[in-house]
């Protein structure tokens, strides 16, 4: 068995479990943790759960009443499954082993209030030497690509309900084309510079399925005020002290 | 008749003719005139050139061969001219009188290098007591649409010929949607904060005819250090010294 490390998250004293060499939650998931909205007693969907990290900071930042991982590779959702354990929130998440091609058949439509997701960011298997690896899977549209996400939202929210993901800016045009195809209407889009002067690498976006085409483009959240560094607003939702 | 004003262009001591109390440009248009590119000897296309100020600035700014500007209104189409004739440059830039709904008709298809717009930003006529204004007709889309500009660019460019529009960030979902249908895909956008921690307003974007999927969100453009005093990166695209 592959070696595993338990991290802990600066929130509500909750840990991960992680593979030592396999993929690991990134930045991207802890931003999308915090800006993803659940209004209070709201179901939640993590569509791709990886590890669990989004469930379970959200469990610790929201009033969801319950939220449910789906995760395909099944080492992933047992080691995830493992992680709601050690924080003994078995009664709050659930996390589920299937796939995003058939969430609309594994859960009842109409049934959630937020749906999030860290989906792979690049664009089929150009350059990979192992497609069937885990951390490939994370990070390549292998096993399911943008419009499956969407598809998936678009049947298992509420009306109204509200779909947030985090993406890759050279990719900003199309997903928010393939939002609007499929009834997910974009009203928010926040875009995260590493630093105040350079372009956006990655945005996190809000689209409301029967919203109205509408949009709010926040101001830029920026990562590093210098090297090594990070911004006030970074630390804060890390909830660590930046004089540590 | 209307009073005119003749206001100083701070390039090529060229100078505009604007009414008093008529639509004057405004800072999007000389946003957009330094964010746009021509290539040298290219032909560029103003779509709704109003006072003919995105000609005049890039005929300044550019080494584009020929510059045409298309106007609507009669009487701005008429001043416009005359701008064109006081800068000296009527064997640069021609004013051409008619509709952006025609302008498939008025003008070769396949043969503009560079098409630029500031098209109205406003969806509809809500609000508005008299919808034959000048100034409403410039804000409001009462004579023209984005799908205009878009079926228009899309016939008048070159293969990988360049659109360059400045539009409200509230649209910006719609624009770039409208833009793929179109088969002009956006490139490159800008966001252009009125200061670093606001949210942005409006937005410079490139969209390329038969372009490929991948957008470029470049660093912000900030407009204000503090009240009263632009960035310099502002007081530069003005040509103006901040010290003055």
């Amino acid at each position: 068995m592959e070696r595993e490390r338990i991290d802990d998250l600066g929130i509500n004293g909750y840990q991960i479990i992680q593979k030592e060499q396999g993929f690991c939650f990134g930045m991207d998931a802890v931003l999308l943790s915090d800006f993803a909205q659940v209004k209070n007693g709201g179901r939640v969907l993590d569509l791709g759960t990886g590890t669990g990290i989004l469930p379970i900071l959200m469990e610790a930042k929201t009033k969801a009443v319950h939220l449910t991982g789906l995760e395909i590779q099944p080492e992933m959702a047992e080691m995830a499954a493992r992680s709601v354990k050690l924080n003994h929130l078995e009664d709050k998440i659930e996390i589920v082993e299937g796939d995003i091609k058939e969430a609309s058949a594994i859960f009842s439509h109409d049934s959630f209030d937020t749906i999030t997701s860290n989906p792979p960011y690049m664009i089929g298997q150009h350059g990979l030497k192992n497609p069937s690896e885990t951390k490939a899977i994370a990070r390549h549209e292998i096993l399911c690509t943008f419009a499956d996400i969407t598809a998936a939202a678009k049947k298992l929210l509420k009306n109204k309900g509200k779909l947030f993901v985090v993406h890759r800016t050279f990719r900003l045009s199309e997903i928010l084309c393939q939002l609007s195809k499929d009834g997910l209407e974009p009203k928010r889009i926040r875009f995260v510079h590493p630093y105040i002067d350079k372009e956006p690498n990655i945005f996190l976006l809000e689209a409301v399925k029967g919203g109205k085409s509408r949009m709010t483009v926040e101001p830029p959240l920026i990562v590093y005020q210098k090297e090594g560094k990070y911004t006030e607003e970074i630390y804060k939702i890390y909830g660590m002290n930046p004089e540590e």
